[in-house]
């Protein structure tokens, strides 16, 4: 397979590889994700920052996630589940000649969508040819975590969860915020058994222990991530596999328990890239 | 019973009454609430901004809300549910003399505090001696909603939601954020809905739908509404009594049903501070 380019450019960062015979041989993360650009700025930084650094002039290049949106390059509508690689492949808009982008996954019926986790889902599916087959549990932590099922290869459903936006927006802008924070497993893990148990009424716990004396103040941070992740994976089953950082990933898997999984394979969106540029070539 | 003042003193308003033979006969409202105040300022403010407003010079006073707390005036020590009007009365503390504050409640373990909503709860309570007897659900939504358990006359337990503050922070500085909002029963009943059946994935379909084209810009913020009252609301009884602003009382009994009821005798605050007031005389 000849050299092209993969680039997984989402809101915050854009990451971009040169790939030859299917292996990352040069790779730049920039802060430029979409929601830094001014309209048509995607074209000029993709061949004036991307293209030069990665020595790629003339060569094809496949995208995914956010630049794919309408604040994006060009708009890859969504397909809708069930989707898998080759309906990915199918799916593929073109927003110069030979620069590809993938398109986002819907439900049939427009009430959740992702861009970007899609291609994650089949960097990690077609890894190993057995996870093609039955059905699995991802769960993919982040700004906005996602849930996804995963049916004979294919993803056939998927939730969203804003824990990773509400974690944000509740230690810095809220009552909750405190001056000082110092992690503690134990606070987390002390939250994350309220959160499962009973969801949203466990965030304010997080102020009310403060206030009553129970909860170290610069404990309730951890906390508070304990309750988030505890309440988004009340639900989970816990033999899920977790696709994220390595960080975020250990606190899901201390949620969800021993079963639980930790994908610890490399960039699972870099994988997807070459799975779908492949598969369309 | 001879005259004396009612302050109704929270985070961010402070109301005032000169109550008279059980009646208010003047009240103010100034934006003056604890947050807003420097250490010390509650007792000047009290004396130089409400005491001339009410003609109040020389009459006792009674106080509660975050006017109790370490923001406040003086600190007054939660009392441990299950709490009712003596309980209340017993725990009064004074800020300077013949000017009294009425403790919080908080559930025995420290896990969850109230401050204001516990005179709100004696007020309904004792308005009418048939609500003394046997189990009753009270919701008093607002910034933090509280669902509190009474059982014979006194606040067995309670919960605390952040619906309000979560309202304001994804409608303001979250990728929920629409730049215009148009009112929708519809949109939030749907929201309601999902709210109600899947708890905090709903919210995210306050974007998610816009994305795809299946909820209009406009009304994504009343399916927020809807979305964040219904999570909040998942394990009420419909047989809830509902305490609070007629505006947001309203989406309440429309997520709760038929059997909701609305308070709308008045300011349960108000009737809390007299009934207290008179059983500490």
């Amino acid at each position: 397979m000849s050299a092209f380019l993969a680039v997984d450019w989402g809101s915050t960062h854009l990451r971009a590889w040169r790939v030859d015979e299917r292996r990352a041989m040069s790779a730049i993360d920039l802060e430029r994700g979409v929601a830094s650009l001014t309209p048509g700025q995607a074209e000029r930084v993709f061949f004036e920052e991307v293209v030069p650094a990665l020595s790629g002039r003339g060569l094809p290049a496949i995208m995914c996630g956010m630049v794919g949106s309408t604040l994006g390059w060009r708009t890859a509508p969504y397909v809708a589940a069930p989707a898998g690689l080759r309906d990915l492949a199918a799916g593929l808009v073109e927003a110069a000649p030979g620069i590809r982008i993938v398109p986002g996954v819907k439900r049939a019926d427009g009430s959740d969508v992702m861009r970007g986790e899609e291609t994650q889902a089949v960097g990690w599916l077609h890894a190993d040819a057995s996870r093609l087959r039955g059905a699995r549990a991802l769960i993919m932590p982040g700004t906005h975590s996602k849930h996804v099922r995963i049916e004979d290869g294919r993803i056939a459903g998927f939730e969203t969860y804003m824990t990773g936006e509400l974690f944000e927006l509740l230690r810095r802008h809220s009552t909750l915020r405190q001056p000082v924070s110092t992690w503690s497993d134990a606070a987390f893990d002390q939250g994350a058994a309220l959160g499962r148990e009973m969801g949203l009424t466990a965030l304010f716990q997080a102020r009310a222990r403060v206030v009553s004396g129970v909860l170290a103040a610069e404990n309730s941070e951890s906390f508070l991530s304990g309750a988030l992740i505890g309440a988004e994976c009340a639900r989970c089953e816990s033999a899920s596999t977790i696709i994220g950082a390595p960080a975020l990933a250990r606190l899901y898997a201390r949620v969800l328990g021993g079963t639980a999984v930790r994908d610890e394979e490399g960039d699972a969106a870099l994988a997807g890239l070459i799975h779908i540029h492949e598969a369309a070539s």
